[in-house]
């Protein structure tokens, strides 16, 4: 059997009872470790588990899924994913991957930021398409996100922005040698993020401003988790500490309840 | 400490250690259940726990919360939610009410329908806004959430439909005696769900009619779960079995990844 188990929002402690056993009785378990960030270490995850994880890069995940199928026919292995296990295509294509070759699939869910986010108190099922915010280089800075922004918030809808992750990413350099050497990894943060959507509405001005309300949440699920609610251009200045980030741009209209649980987390009056 | 602590899909092995350990701590357990179903039964998440938990119905939650309080300010209490404690207002507002209080609160995350659906293949990022679909009578035949699924779908988003759920929902002859009576518990089925939409739309012909590609999912995450892809048509004459069922309006453009995912739930060639 090939299990794919999120692992939740990063604590050793996150993952379910049914998680663990499986964890425990594979004969090979990987740790994805591209999509997401493990917060806590793979050593941490090692300790609790009490077993070994091998790490599996975007390389393994996506070119030499054969190495993790073997021998799953008859014996169990498995891939921990952060989060729930269709989070990212990459795991939804992983398991197609599988099943292709005759593997039986199992899945176990788990809390992702996709639901986790409502943690803040906006209500989840009022949030609309969900987008993500790469990083800018001097030559490629996209902002088709943005639209994507402005019509949930013309639809009365919230967006949750997940924020760039660079993890092994090869330097640009060392592509054409054979030794390939990696960046360092990169998480982009609330204030980065803020930034660069300052830019884009100095060329975009209209609906929002540096004065919209935003909400910066870092590090969700965990004893260290912060949120914070302010304008937009206050974030791009905030400090939320060590990753993740995650930034939300709330819908115009809120509900009283909503603007109560926000209220909590910001210095000002909502 | 007052905890509500997500439960996940069901199963009681989809609690998370964090939560089991809270759970065998507490002075006092209650188990939520209105807003969602426990597809496993009250007694066989007491023998997995190891412990006994006190149900907890509507009027307990939203009334009488100064009794689910008490004494949490000094030794811990925890309300158990299935789900994300995120999922359903009531959760936000019980965690509002403890704050007042000066409680101190902490939640612990879980698996949701909010993102287990994406076990259909559909990709989660595209969901748009959450519908739920109620239960129609005589006289209430609500169809305003027909708007929101439609405004999704010009989009190009999903729309996950979150189905109806009656669970000691008071005889209006007992209302105004002084012994409530309680009607048996219904969950509307993808079946049910499929019918009162086909009503609508013989009422509002367009964008979405009879051959529409909809998607039935029933006891997600469970060893049972059933996921069914065929016309809405089909899907007002399938049976899905066993309660919970969800519905998903997948957008018009489906990503090459969601038609090959989504295949497999299908007797016919999408």
């Amino acid at each position: 059997m090939f299990f794919i188990v999120g692992i939740g929002l990063g604590d050793p402690k996150d993952i379910t009872v049914k998680g663990l056993e499986i964890i425990k009785r594979c004969v090979r378990v990987y740790l994805e470790a591209y999509t997401s960030i493990l917060s806590c270490g793979q050593e941490s995850l090692e300790d609790f588990y009490e077993r070994k994880l091998i790490l599996a890069d975007r390389e393994m995940i996506e070119q030499h899924s054969d190495e993790i199928f073997a021998g799953a026919e008859t014996s169990d292995v498995a891939v921990l994913v952060v989060g729930d296990p269709f989070g990212a295509t990459t795991h939804t294509d992983l398991m197609l991957r599988a099943k292709e070759k005759g593997i039986p699939c199992q899945v176990v869910h788990n809390a992702s930021i996709m639901n986790a986010v409502a943690c803040c108190g906006l209500q989840l099922y009022s949030f609309g398409e969900t987008v993500s915010i790469p990083y800018w280089t001097e030559s490629w800075r996209p902002d088709s996100f943005f639209e994507k922004i402005l019509k949930n918030r013309q639809m009365g809808l919230h967006t949750l922005c997940l924020l760039d992750i660079r993890v092994r990413e090869p330097t640009l350099e060392s592509l054409t040698r054979r030794k390939r050497e990696y960046e360092p990894p990169r998480f982009m943060s609330t204030a980065e993020a803020s930034q660069q959507l300052m830019e884009i509405i100095r060329k975009q001005p209209g609906e929002i401003t540096e004065e919209t309300l935003v909400v910066g949440l870092a590090r969700v699920g965990h004893d260290t988790q912060k949120i914070v609610v302010c304008t937009l251009k206050e974030m791009s200045e905030e400090d939320l500490g060590s990753p993740l980030h995650s930034l939300v741009i709330p819908a115009r209209e809120l509900h009283p309840l909503e603007i109560e649980y926000l209220q909590q987390f910001s210095k000002k009056k909502l």
